[in-house]
């Protein structure tokens, strides 16, 4: 797909000249890592959660990133205002569903915000897109994963029922928009042990929307640039402290041109 | 303590195969450490807050974390709750009560999850656990700190008083429950430069406790084990920063053998 | 200024010896990396938003900082019944406007606190400090900068007009009480590229306020010496992610010497 790693370099290119404002209303856990994964990556991050200040940041923002990991009722609340605003305004939303499968609250925020927003694309592992399909899973918190494999089906099928982009990932990450699905290779097996990896992929797609209108292009272009990322992190790392370092690193560092020799996107 | 040495690389092994879930309620300050700590040792960490959904959350973790920094009386209210929960099934709950004596909020939060949940671990430095003890230390932070010694008998006398292990840090640890005293060598002058790091070994002794039904043992152990990562990466440190790498580097590649012939749990 | 230059060693020298508690009301964001640079430069640091807890650890604090990344209406209440309670009992406030300017619940937050507490020093970028100003600058989130130069004029005036000390922190840094400026040099291209750096400028002036009664002299300071570690760091660093891991380093192990020889300080 050398059309893809082309795309992919674009996007990269795009990122660092443009600096686009991505919005986050994420988790407590993963605020620092995912505001350094986007300014690493050369975007510029917001985190704003308040009720009242929302819609005014959204309208600053060329994307908005919803993240559901330390949730409360409120910022459910917070997060369908700031998503109404964005899909008024036509700027991509992209929604990671934490531990969706693991509680009520979780599933239930995830199911209110894609019923009242236009949610671009969807970044879980499988299990928790699984439990949006309502496959009902049992949950083993968020680091839970099924096989990529078994949800290809699930995943282009659910993804034409939404009108959505998925972004499964897991050892290999499969992207659909239900008419096109592509596969994603790459990344490191230290990746899952540190945490916000995969938050940290969910904002990478927003900052990767905030320049590509092709929600499918963005997704794909963005996990398999976090991937390359990963490798070459992996490479010189002892352990997930020194991985977390040289991914930062990576994400800053790499050119465009290797992003598009070494990125491995293909149709499936 | 041979056969403690032999418990803290068998807990090591069993965290590593069987990837407990610990479920924290912790402060917003060490959250992403706490979480990167679980998963380096093998664990499998998930954050979650809200009213409406620790229950849940405790019903599919093998321990409960609770942690008092960045307190509010709401988040007091959850953690009874989550607490009350942990309880009724039976799983290990381990207290941190950080900054306990500095103010009126810490130290009575303290008091109504100690009266109303079945606490099993209490992880503090000295003069947090000597105000749960109403000896009124002035406080000076949560990282102040009185000799060990100087609270071993308090520390025993305060353990059989409440019916729970308490496991007291500092240059060197003291775990009691009050029948049994064992005193942890360990650890690296660094490590109080790194803010967190009380917090996880508390999140760590969750983690043992999930496989180890033993609160002194799996208190013992896990401190032990953390104390071992700690002489790892104070060696290879050039300050504070380059010491939390190497940390989640050491907690991560160290080996079951290794943990046993260097760990240093005597009785006393 | 080989005065400034020797008043920056001795501060670094007290607060090693003192270890001042700084009291933190800050963003979700940087609450990890406040702490962690507050603790690597020899001060103690401590996080508390909770209403009913602010006033008692002010009280134990030797400074307050505020700082208000993710904010909401509740927030803003607790930092000015700190701030008031610092007001009363004589202690440095220092305030970080982040975002001040791109929002109307920031920019109102800011002249609330202003209005109803003694703000020693302001430390933000010129976009920020502008906006106090009403200058109405159009908002690029908290990374947005105007040249440090187009500010000087409108800092010293908004200085008097305000009566507090006004850091501006960009390429090179500005401090003035309206009747003294001092330009800072130092730092590296990769601060900005790490989340949380001006902050931790903000908190590291909170501790060198806390042993230096001048908050001209404090600011300016406490810039010299972050300059001074950033350069030490950027020297060492393949990027982001490294360049933090070594600013810890740096903070905690630069000699008093070191940072007299090197720390660039000068009137204009």
């Amino acid at each position: 797909m050398s059309q893809l790693a082309e795309k992919a370099a674009e996007n990269v290119r795009k990122i660092r000249e443009c600096k686009p404002l991505i919005h986050n209303i994420t988790n407590f856990v993963v605020m620092n890592t995912t505001a350094n994964v986007l300014l690493a990556c050369g975007a510029s991050p917001v985190m704003a959660h308040a009720d009242n200040e929302v819609e005014e940041m959204v309208d600053h923002a060329q994307a908005l990133v919803l993240n559901i990991g330390t949730l409360t009722d409120a910022w459910v609340s917070t997060m369908i205002k700031a998503g109404r605003k964005a899909s008024e305004l036509g700027k991509p939303i992209i929604l990671d569903p934490v531990g969706a499968g693991a509680t009520n609250l979780r599933t239930n925020a995830v199911k209110a915000i894609l019923a009242q927003t236009w949610v671009s694309v969807i970044r879980g592992n499988a299990s928790e897109i699984l439990s949006i399909a309502g496959a009902g899973n049992a949950a083993k918190g968020v680091d839970a994963t099924n096989s990529v494999t078994e949800a290809t089906e699930a995943a282009a099928s659910l993804a034409r029922e939404l009108g959505t982009t998925l972004a499964i990932t897991g050892e290999s990450d499969l992207v659909t928009d239900g008419h096109r699905s592509l596969r994603i290779e790459g990344g490191h097996s230290l990746m899952p042990l540190v945490t916000g990896t995969g938050c940290s992929a969910t904002a990478l797609i927003g900052a990767f929307h905030a320049v590509d209108k092709d929600p499918l292009s963005a997704a794909a272009t963005a996990l398999a640039f976090f991937g390359v990322a990963g490798e070459t992190a992996g490479a010189k790392s002892a352990g997930p402290g020194s991985f977390m370092v040289h991914l930062l690193d990576a994400l800053y560092s790499l050119s465009p041109e290797e992003v598009e020799s070494r990125c491995r996107i293909e149709k499936i």
